[in-house]
């Protein structure tokens, strides 16, 4: 997904904050922290934090006060694809055509490798200015708690398991597993701009886009190409997984993607950012992404 | 391990702020939230949370503010011990007598259990006062991640894949995986009782606690009767586990114990607490404890 100006900024400066947050890499227990490089400096869009700077500077505030939540973030998001990888979940030998975690090292590390992750996340929480720090972190917990993300995997699990794959149980399960935390980026957006008013609609902003950047996803296993894809189309269907096109099929996918666009613009005007701004836009380069 | 009195009331104390802080059993996911249950209520010592107590309340503190600490580092070993007994780390089927979280549940619950009590840590600290909040969440996160008691775990496995088993090295290992949340526990009693002088002595103090506490668990596997510690003594020795009896001897790890507990005594002195207080006599009671 090469994108607008704001995403390949936001992508650059994460990638430097990332690699400043980990510990170095001859620092003791060495072969963890080989782990923790491997799985959180082998690429990645960096939506999430950049999505954090793109709030924080659109609502008027400044980049370093959102370098500690887009970093916590990313930490989790990544945390969250190294247990999802394992063999116990999806078993995926494959990230952005590198080995996995579990393969290029061994599964206890990999088990190893997210638990320091999500650790170091609040750790990077903790060095902020304390009253922020604070607000940071109940944001984060939550979004990717057992009523957030966490909670999102299990619904998942069981709808794979047989669960009734209806609109909104897979919205519902969308709305945990991926919008959680986009979510919580919007809102760490406006704690760090300290726009205390509008986090409630910053919040908001961010759920909408996470469900149509799922439901995107799910589209593009169908209609997506390979090559652009940099995975396999198809694999959705073929491992029967639950998702917005299985509960609606093609064209209604689509049709309910295209409803969040519009509702995503609306949102984007609630927290004053009409047409021409990148909130205000974004909704329309998701719905046309192809990778 | 009945114990003073203290650590009786630290135990009671424990058990209601832990099963407040957990999600309601009927709140979704719900096979989550009897995962995260099953895995925090069922008994223990409580060790860790009485101690956050004991410390807050020797230093001056009010119990109230030792509760979120205690919670959380609680909350943190839990996690660890689901993630440890994975098929994939220790393999065990039973803790406490009961059948541990991927036997109970399943592999991918066990995995996201750990993750859910892990972060729900951080969401308890961050509902404390701001600065609190933010010193007691960078204590836990250190503690807790690479540098700390994961980097701990890892050491552990590449000590029974045939690293050196010298003293340093097991000793070093310790460090890490049980004292640093020992550590932990005492600098947040320092921590809730406003005493941020006294912190650096009351983690030292923790430390030495945490070596005792894990050379007696050394010894206790081999000298330990079944009944009373609960488990099957001699596993360390069968699976050939790195412990200070592996590098000492027994009669070595012994001596090395009574040591650890004659610094201990010296490190209540630097904390103010002299013959007489909890604090001081706290290394002779691990030293002679049963199970």
């Amino acid at each position: 997904m090469s994108g607008p100006e704001w995403l390949e900024a936001g992508r650059a400066w994460a990638e430097a904050a990332l690699a400043r947050a980990l510990p170095a890499e001859d620092e003791e227990p060495v072969r963890l922290h080989a782990a923790l490089r491997h799985a959180l400096l082998g690429g990645g869009k960096r939506l999430r934090p950049a999505l954090v700077r793109l709030v924080t500077l659109e609502l008027g505030g400044e980049e370093p006060a959102a370098e500690p939540p887009a970093v916590a973030l990313e930490l989790v998001h990544t945390y969250s694809l190294v247990h999802d990888d394992l063999p116990a979940m999806d078993d995926d030998a494959l990230r952005r055509g590198r080995p996995t975690v579990h393969v290029a090292f061994d599964e206890a590390t990999a088990i190893l490798t997210g638990d320091a992750l999500l650790t170091l996340a609040f750790e990077v929480l903790a060095a902020d200015e304390p009253l922020r720090a604070r607000e940071h972190a109940r944001v984060l917990a939550r979004a990717a708690g057992s009523r957030g993300m966490v909670g999102g995997q299990v619904l998942d699990l069981s709808l794979e398991a047989g669960g009734a794959r209806t609109r909104d149980a897979v919205e519902g399960m969308h709305a945990k597993k991926t919008a959680a935390l986009f979510a919580a980026a919007c809102e760490h957006g406006a704690i760090a701009a300290g726009r205390a008013a509008v986090r409630g609609a910053a919040a908001a902003y961010g759920r909408e886009l996470g469900l149509l950047f799922q439901a995107v996803d799910d589209l593009l296993d169908v209609t997506g190409d390979a090559a652009t894809l940099g995975k396999t189309p198809g694999k959705d269907a073929a491992l029967e997984r639950a998702t917005l096109v299985a509960a609606l099929g093609l064209e209604g996918a689509r049709r309910r993607a295209e409803e969040r666009a519009a509702a995503l613009r609306m949102r984007a005007n609630e927290l004053g950012s009409g047409p021409g701004t990148a909130l205000f836009e974004l909704g329309q380069f998701v719905l046309e992404r192809r990778a």
